[in-house]
């Protein structure tokens, strides 16, 4: 599955900008686009930056191909001067910004890149692309992983989400603290642990239950998961520990009241001598189901079609904008009035206990340092060049650190303000 | 961007089902599996086959590389068996299904694939990624282009969806009618129409309005689109038709109240002589608000984020299940009751004139064939050889039709029940 470059995941519209740019002399002007959020999706506490590592490597591979220059000027979405361009194009600017796993709130400039006005003007699709999706889906990711209390939780959403799109919904679920995925695309681009054993098709192919799992077992080993809850899930049960024996490692119930079964089936498991079996439970489970489950016996959470399509929020409302030009701070006049133009710098402040109070801002210059205070933004490409970035597990370590950093109000699944006030200074 | 092969968007459970059937001589029982949905999402009144052509495409691509074999087993989620059978596979099996643009109801068997088990099975995840998502954007697009009663709309939401995603979405959306969009990709691919001109950022760029608009029209014409809300829109209305002159193409609002606004510019373009000058209108529309601006002189809607996440229903809710083994039904017991084995052929039954009344479906054996009645299902893949599809054009006239022929109460944006009853009639 070969796909084009990803240049092309781009807006018409970025096209003809830079085509009337370059004829107007206005190509070349100094620029800073910022990417942020307006607002947090209803009632949420936090939003999680997710997405820009793989958006850098996207950026490394932006290029126009022959092919794709011939289709835009075929179509005459692009005139033959701005096709040279195109084809010479590289991004050679600067962008910086916050951490991957690092919270958000309203006004929180995530990404900041800058250089000439069409070399930044071209990113801003796929950029937007990028970090909205991953950045919806880390939010919902990480409320499940609050939500469970420190039980393990396994993505499985992939059949429910774009097939492209679901192995970025690992690398975000993952991030947030999801502890494996059902998605092998994904174990193998990103080195995410992968799960799985059968469905209840395994079962209804064979003849009875008990072949079924005997087959299993003969495969995969007693170190596997059998799936109870095909026809009735006591005997399913049964079944499995008269097959595998008692030191079976998991049974997952993936239907029915998931409080009463996980109740039942603990004890019936007990009672056949199987008490490390572990209950994996999986069906539409949300951060609210599986907050709900908290003082059932369950083990092990499968999440999927909530995760993967950001539980409510599919989009991060993130926006892509024009903030700076020439060093002259630019807003557009129409928009909500806490927006301010200019280059911004963002430090979070804490009390002493390590607990986050505020998030402060300023435009075209930088905060005033004191004790507590965390420098926000991060380089990620200097002069068109990428840095080195954090690994996955130092980004999971990241957000892990920062969900602990908020006040205990933003932990809350309830509908809520945002859990870090944001204060943006306008430029003195 | 070179991805790996479609196979391995698939999740872990599938290749630990071939495996294990592998073993025990199962894998090549006949099999048939069934796609369908168990219900709509709340309130929807219809679903839209979409995305079947993209699948066959992927399943025509859908093998493993020695470099994701031998990763599958580093990290033993198959055997030497297994990966000897994967590096050899290809899908040898028959796929029969509703046409892309078909209507569907709970119950419709929109996809039916058949063949050995294991040769089946595999295609769950990734039939499923495919068919979900685009569906689900087909459906809510479908019922955006109802409320904008003839009215052009311009796909524009790339930004608020996963990169590839959003071309995928695009696809469905112009399926469902939708006249073009904003995404370079998908018009590169599909030959979809693509649009737009100018975003706020390229009249921030300037030193004023007028001379980002005198640049627009240098460099695209006078049958471009001016944005007109940057700053004063009535200013910014004059200002484009001081620079462009009364034959403008069109103006675009992407903010504030666009009822009072669309109004207030017809008025202000006429009174200019732009009488012709065309009004867009952008900014978070869905359904409900595109029916809401009926009665305003709008031309030309913009519809981005609610058409890329499905307008509240990301994914389509659509299952993959095994139905029948070597001619026997199968059906897992604790399902919903109306969950029927066996393969099926659907038939939809018309009045004479031409209104739609119900869809029968049968098990094992085919529907008395009365006037009027139409077969749903046509084939895909014969023998492992994918057949010739319609065109995405052929689709979009197919769904334009299937509209019009469901009772009227189906195109209701309020909530209701599915707009044809669907009977399953089990086997005799």
């Amino acid at each position: 599955m070969t796909m084009g470059h990803p240049a092309l995941l781009t807006d018409h519209y970025e096209l003809t900008m830079v085509s009337a740019a370059l004829k107007d002399g206005t190509a070349d002007r100094q620029s800073v686009f910022e990417v942020f959020a307006r607002r947090l999706p209803p009632g949420r506490r936090y939003g999680v930056v997710a997405g820009t590592g793989r958006l850098i490597d996207l950026i490394r591979e932006f290029r126009f191909s022959t092919e794709e220059i011939d289709y835009l000027l075929e179509r005459s979405v692009v005139d033959e001067q701005t096709a040279a361009w195109l084809a010479a194009f590289r991004f050679q600017g600067d962008i910086e910004g916050y951490a991957e796993g690092e919270l958000f709130f309203p006004g929180s400039p995530i990404l900041t890149v800058s250089g000439t006005f069409v070399e930044c003007v071209m990113l801003e699709t796929l950029a937007l692309s990028v970090l909205n999706h991953d950045s919806a889906i880390a939010a919902a990711a990480a409320r499940m992983v609050t939500a469970a209390r420190g039980r393990a939780l396994i993505e499985m959403g992939s059949r429910r989400a774009h097939e492209e799109a679901a192995v970025a919904a690992t690398r975000a679920a993952y991030l947030a603290g999801f502890s494996s995925t059902s998605n092998l695309a994904a174990g193998m681009r990103y080195g995410i642990p992968t799960a799985g054993t059968a469905a209840h098709a395994f079962t209804l192919l064979h003849d009875d239950e008990a072949t079924a799992f005997a087959a299993q077992v003969a495969a995969l080993g007693k170190s596997t998961t059998l799936l109870v809850d095909t026809y009735d899930i006591a005997q399913g049960i049964r079944t499995a520990i008269a097959v595998a024996g008692p030191d079976l490692r998991a049974i997952r119930i993936d239907s029915g009241d998931l409080s009463v079964l996980a109740h039942h089936s603990r004890e019936l498991l007990d009672s056949l001598g199987a008490t490390e079996t572990k209950i994996i439970v999986s069906g539409d489970l949300d951060e609210y189901s599986i907050a709900a489950l908290a003082a059932e016996p369950v083990d092990i959470y499968g999440a999927g079609t909530s995760v993967v399509t950001g539980s409510g929020a599919p989009t991060a409302g993130l926006v892509y904008k024009l903030v700076e030009v020439d060093g002259r701070p630019v807003v557009k006049r129409s928009e909500h009035k806490a927006t301010i133009g200019g280059r911004k710098t963002a430090v979070r402040r804490h009390k002493p206990t390590g607990t986050a109070t505020e998030e402060i801002v300023v435009s075209q210059g930088a905060p005033e340092q004191r004790t507590g205070d965390r420098l926000l933004q991060r380089p990620y490409v200097v002069g068109g060049e990428p840095v080195d970035l954090p690994s996955l597990a130092d980004s999971r370590e990241h957000l892990r650190q920062g969900l602990i950093s908020i006040p205990w109000e933003g932990l809350k699944l309830s509908a809520g303000d945002p859990a870090v006030p944001v204060t943006v200074v306008p430029a003195s």
